[in-house]
């Protein structure tokens, strides 16, 4: 690795080296260490309106699977050959331009390198709050707390005090879901793949967590909320799908937010069996993604900053070092080895 | 048959007979007529406030077929031996009720019988307009009709110029469905099962009629409409909900009627497999019950009776003559039978 400093006064850097990892090959059901490879590369000197950034924190997030296959979707493919791309925080260390200076805070979404430049609206010009580390702005801060805000709160229309179902409850999506549900005075009932997780769910406030790995899923949420549930926050699809249909309570709202028990599969696995249920129980089945809800950031991040500032909202994060164990933190996504947001420290 | 005449002074009729047609027992997979029995019943005087009606027409609909299971719904299940319920229009022929007079027309949900009586408010009064005939209050401007009208802009929300798709296009719904659609200057792709119901769609102005027994239903889909599709209305589920899906266009509106390709499961299908597209294509599938939209009925019959009386809106009857044939008008909907309204003239 070559050891970046931060201080050296603008134009002096004319040429400098990024590390990053490129994608390899596209990944044939779970991705693998041979599909991602690290590169060095040389940068070239800024141009008019450009700024150099040096990445301390990047996100490993699901919807990056996506990406890593040639189909097409709401975001292009990565391309073989070419350094992959995803959410990161960094401080400037040269700048040509104004907006966004030396020592600044910014966040963008040239992930999987060490040294990220290009024009300065692509980095978005973050505050330094006491009391709120860096890395929360690719947490609950960042995209994982937007889309938890404008799922529950413009996809699903969440009210106080209903019954709120969330799978994936543990990761750094599903983790906010639950806390901002809480704060509404809603009784949440989340499922995660280990008792661990299920007990720091609990240490959230979480009224029922479920070990989905243990037994019956559908009898286990039903015994917890008997008489239903009124929203559900998808992360996973599949079996847990189904089971929000079979438990939903006329006019429920079902917000799909990412179906990652599907994400690896070559072939495709059948939908879920009570479909017919849509239209007696009047359900409202709503796929979002966070970019449709970018003009919401200003709203979002008055509520939850200040539930952060107020330590009225935690999270876990799983921390991996180093760029080049980037593929291992997001490869471990697909195997649960994280509880809460994964990160990678650059 | 006994004759009934409806000319009577008010308060002659002490007591009646009644024809009537009851569940005999709970079909298992697709009704038989052995499900079914005929019989005769002595009606009681009136008491104060109720009314008397001689049925003229009954309506056999899909969503009956619910009813004769005993499993939890949106309405209570038929019970063994007791005379089937469902739509039905009439005149009054005996009144303790001034609002709705000897003559008047009406309509109620005591189908099934030749003789309905009960409480007035258990029946709506309708006008006699010239040029609507009274059995139009069975279909166009009576529960398919609003079914179609709210499907389509309360639930669907269907603008000007959309592309949309609607399953069970030469039904009694899907037929109104394509039609208010053209009105709004839409593309419209429908499908039917039989070349002569495509036939007759092309004739209502449907853009594109396609047999769904004939043939790859999603390449036939997709080579109509290619840039895809803004808006579903469901009336049949199953694999048409999985081309909708599919050929989907984002932000794309799933209106879920109803899945007659579904009722008769006793085992049910596994859904669509392609559910992971809500998410990336940030569909919206919403189920909805016409009861629901009750209060709507004043702004249904202003647009659409406007659409009748001129000419705009058509519609084909499928008629049966005589109760005792509406068990097989009602099986036969399963089968398709039928080309627009189902209907048994009493």
């Amino acid at each position: 690795m070559v050891a970046l400093t931060g201080n050296r006064p603008k134009g002096e850097i004319a040429a400098m080296q990024t590390h990053e990892i490129r994608l390899a090959s596209r990944p044939v059901g779970a991705p693998e260490p041979a599909n991602f490879a690290s590169a060095t590369a040389e940068l070239p000197a800024l141009g008019a309106g450009e700024i150099r950034v040096r990445n301390q924190w990047m996100s490993v997030d699901p919807y990056m699977r996506g990406r890593m296959s040639d189909r097409p979707s709401y975001v292009p493919p990565f391309v073989i050959g070419e350094a992959l791309q995803g959410g990161a925080v960094g401080e400037v260390i040269e700048s040509h331009d104004e907006s966004r200076p030396l020592g600044a805070l910014v966040s963008s979404m040239l992930g999987w390198r060490t040294v990220a430049q290009g024009p300065a609206k692509a980095f978005d010009l973050l505050p330094r709050t006491p009391g709120i580390p860096e890395q929360a702005y690719l947490g609950a801060l960042g995209m994982p707390g937007l889309t938890a805000w404008a799922g529950l709160t413009q996809v699903g229309q969440i009210r106080d005090g209903e019954t709120v179902f969330v799978s994936g409850a543990a990761g750094a999506v599903g983790s906010i879901v639950c806390q901002l549900a809480k704060l509404r005075g809603c009784t949440v009932v989340g499922t995660a793949g280990s008792d661990a997780k299920c007990e720091w769910l609990r240490g959230l406030g979480v009224d029922h967590a479920i070990n989905y790995k243990t037994g019956d899923l559908e009898a286990h949420v039903k015994a917890a909320v008997p008489k239903g549930i009124d929203l559900y926050f998808d992360n996973v699809g599949g079996e847990h799908l189904e089971v929000a249909i079979s438990l939903a309570r006329p006019f429920a709202r079902l917000v799909e937010c990412g179906m990652i028990s599907q994400y690896n599969n070559e072939r495709v696995a059948p939908g879920p069996k009570n479909m017919m249920m849509i239209v007696g129980k009047r359900l409202r089945i709503q796929g979002f993604i966070v970019f449709d809800f970018a003009d919401k950031q200003r709203e979002f991040l008055a509520e939850v900053s200040a539930h952060v500032a107020e330590g009225r909202l935690k999270w876990e994060e799983t921390v991996v070092d180093g760029l080049a164990h980037a593929p291992d933190a997001f490869i471990g996504l697909f195997c649960g080895a994280n509880t809460g947001k994964m990160l990678v420290r650059l």
